[in-house]
């Protein structure tokens, strides 16, 4: 028997934080029952991050019981999964006649045994237990072995293969099936949850199945449209359709659609998940994807460079994301020192008592650009660009500080480029500023390429700076930039109004020893005049 | 021996007009070379659509060869389309030692033996002609075979299938290639071109190199993050590391990232593409993707709706679109006649002489609900509210015209409920009106749910109507709305555009003998004020 598992509120939690309505909970299980699906995972519980309320987090099984008291049909089963760590054991109720039959316990290796015993007590009261060994490529063949020989201890309903970044090759998945199968008792059923980080999750999936389905009792995860974490997951819709063209399940599609078209589609088009370069990287670099989440989030580098910090984790590192390992990697990597002295001489002797226009890329700088030509005719500034060379506009020189730019550049006289010491295939005859010298403390915008400009103006003992084009990151990232080919990515909400603030708060700091002044449209200069 | 083609500035053409810029084309050019994709194309061969300069439409072949002149590599072939019937033969110079290899050439089956004539010139004049038949599953085996005794008199280099919806399944692929295996000329390659429409290009192109690679010459489609029309092409990233990994291929994966990277992400934050509920269901019902599209544009329609309006396109018509086809289907279906004499009479005697305050469901509603309320205050007039219940004001009626936000509400009083025919499953107490009599126009906004009630309200001689909440789209889909769960689906620029300037040109008729003000700040009311 193949069933369908859909961990639609739960894996799809991921991306607005599990704050499903109580309302959208109970129409997306309704019509996940009425579309037929095996399994229907309802969420979290979770007595350490559970909320009362809009949330599929449960703080209590009593939160979810009541909502599946209504459902009518009596095929579909009700599944919730639990982080192995998160809920006391002495708390769990009881089965009994609830309709909630199954837990899905998930686990870190080195949790092993710990969770196995914590399985058993599940199962003596009274609930079936699925067992989730998170990314499963992380066990050797003889932690396999031991997974097997705990669980026919205490005999669950099912044990998983978790690809959990995607990464999986249909030889991988032969070799751990193989595995399982030739090893686990004959009546534990087999699960496989997969990810679309390489756009193998349906053909992985089908692949899983169609290697032991004569044999032993199988469960495929699956999400509507794909919703979850990094990548996604394997779509409802695509699985069940496949399912029902071989004739191994009868399923709806409909209902499917309709969760996705009036409850998915809303969250989507604030934070998109799919297939895309990062989860690309991470999952041919076999790293958590949150890596290279966070390599393209600064916007400074090419994919060259990435994939080349991504091969300077160490693999005992790559499994588990760790923040601080990677901005060390990120900063060392874009950090190599130089003698800078003269150069700031020079730069201090011509721009030190002179007005400054900085110009960055903003788009208020083809929208006000007569604003700007006014006061260039006007007050004669020296005029420094960052990253970019204007159309209309002639600069006296050009600040470059992120490589990713730098690349994209035209010809411009080296003996009036200013270049920090990280892009390393600068010509000699730039202006090379020590990279590291120019960063500010905050780790989300510490490489801002137009605050390390005012960082070296500062240094250098100039006064008077006017800005122009720094207009704020906006949700819409399609309104960024002056020009269409300066817009990398598609930036979540948060981060950018997280960025704005970091940005004028250090603006403002700048302001106590600068006189800083505006010309164009900015957010940061109405944050900073409330902060001020 | 299998063989790997990019059509990333053919096929992704169809995502910015072709109007890719002469560097990019020349650095994704070098950047397929450099990795080693075996067959490069670099655009379409057009008479009637080519353009000089920077596009990759090109009017002649002379306008391709100097692009590839600089290029040392001689592994690599190149290639270009023609869609039959866009070039004259005779305007096509002998290929001589030109560095253009291959044209492929694409045809309707009712233009099968006329493409072939076609193609045997070109080969005459010294080509590698590929033979695209598009929409393959539209070939009965008869016309595989008619294809297959005409391909082998004239001998082209390759013949392909083409999954033109990507709704191939395996079993399909199996019996296009077999039989197009069993009878071409052996030395004839055999082509294979996916869409991704279910998540299928990738395990579907796989199933086919491996059905007949170790008997005949393959050929496999592919574009670079898989650009491309609808939801896309497979991946040429996705393809090569899979080709690798059995080593089948030597290819090198960084340079199609850093194409994805700098040239195609930029384009993505624009116009997406990719899989999506449109294409799926444009996929399950084999039929052109644009009339989902066209359904899922009008915003007004349940997944439910859209799947039986396309089961009622007749199955002649499914292949190739056909606006005025869909668009009278859906005006059909949204069209359910009655008689609503009584119920105008009856609104008539309520509203005639009253200030009405329209609400419709735009963010400036949350935004300045200070402004709307002090003018409820002061003037007290009816309020009407448009196919939502806002949540801070009272409202005497709501009128809905729209199936899929009559779905979305809450429990609202039937006898103030203002409702339109089409909408079937209604409560009997509510105060029905006729569809069809309130339809404007405009095909983009024929039915759009304000200027419905607007068409109402002047139909029973209101005379003062009062605007709040028509602020107009915006690019920007997050921003259009005052409450998310409102928010359906990302739209395109051009058309969101496109709809702001009709809805104002008839607000503006309107205003010709209505007497209309807006209370929020309103895109309509600044066209309008310019119509003026």
């Amino acid at each position: 028997m193949i069933a369908v598992l859909d961990c639609t509120l739960r894996d799809g939690g991921y991306i607005n934080d599990w704050s499903f309505s109580k309302l959208a909970i109970n129409k997306i299980i309704d019509k996940l029952v009425e579309s037929n699906i095996d399994i229907v995972e309802c969420g979290y519980l979770s007595q350490s991050k559970g909320k009362k309320g809009d949330s599929s987090l449960y703080p209590t099984i009593d939160d979810i019981t009541p909502i599946l008291n209504n459902i009518r049909n009596n095929d579909t089963k009700f599944a919730c999964m639990i982080n192995f760590g998160e809920y006391r054991i002495q708390d769990i109720p009881d089965q009994g006649h609830s309709k909630l039959h199954l837990i899905r316990l998930a686990f870190h290796k080195k949790d092993l045994h710990d969770a196995i015993s914590y399985a058993s007590l599940l199962i003596r009261k009274g609930y079936e237990v699925y067992l989730q060994p998170m990314v499963t490529m992380a066990y050797s063949d003889a932690d396999i072995m031991e997974l097997v020989e705990a669980s026919n201890k205490i005999h669950p309903q099912a044990v998983y293969i978790v690809d959990s970044f995607g990464t999986l090759t249909n030889a991988d998945i032969k070799h751990y099936t193989t595995l399982l199968h030739n090893n686990l008792e004959h009546d534990i059923a087999l699960g496989f949850h997969s990810h679309n980080n390489l756009q193998l999750a349906l053909s992985n999936s089908v692949y899983f199945i169609d290697l032991v389905k004569n044999w032993r009792s199988l469960i495929v995860d699956s999400s509507v449209f794909g919703i979850g974490r990094g990548a996604g997951n394997l779509c409802t819709e695509l699985i069940t359709r496949h399912l029902m063209g071989k004739k191994m399940g009868n399923y709806n599609v409909q209902p499917l659609l309709e969760i996705m078209d009036e409850y998915l589609l809303p969250l989507y088009v604030r934070h998109p998940w799919g297939y895309s370069a990062a989860y690309y990287l991470s999952a041919i670099c076999k790293c958590h994807p949150n890596y290279a989440t966070y390599l393209l989030s600064k916007q400074t580098l090419q994919v060259r460079s990435i994939e080349n910090i991504l091969s300077l984790i160490p693999a005992s590192e790559r499994l588990q994301y760790n923040l601080k390992l990677i901005d060390d990697l990120y900063l060392n990597y874009q950090t190599t020192s130089i003698d800078d002295s003269n150069t700031l001489e020079s730069l201090k002797s011509k721009l030190e008592m002179q007005n400054i226009l900085v110009i960055a890329s903003g788009r208020s700088i083809s929208i006000e650009c007569e604003k700007i030509n006014s006061y260039i005719n006007r007050e004669k500034p020296i005029i420094i660009s960052v990253n970019f060379i204007p159309k209309n506009i002639e600069v006296d020189y050009l600040f470059i500080s992120n490589r990713k730019r730098f690349d994209m550049l035209n010809h411009f006289p080296s003996n009036q480029t200013i270049i920090t010491s990280n892009i390393i295939d600068r010509s000699p005859d730039c202006l090379s500023v020590n990279y590291n010298k120019l960063l500010n403390q905050s780790p989300v915008i510490s490489d801002n390429s137009g605050l390390m400009l005012l960082s070296l103006l500062k240094k250098i003992g100039v006064k008077n700076i006017v800005l122009a084009g720094f207009d704020g990151y906006s949700e819409n990232s399609t309104e960024n930039y002056c020009e269409d080919r300066l817009i990398f990515a598609i930036q979540d909400k948060n981060y950018t109004l997280l960025k704005n603030e970091e940005i004028s708060s250090i603006l403002s700091e700048f302001g106590k020893t600068l006189n800083i002044q505006y010309i164009t449209k900015s957010a940061y200069c109405k944050l900073y005049m409330r902060q001020k």
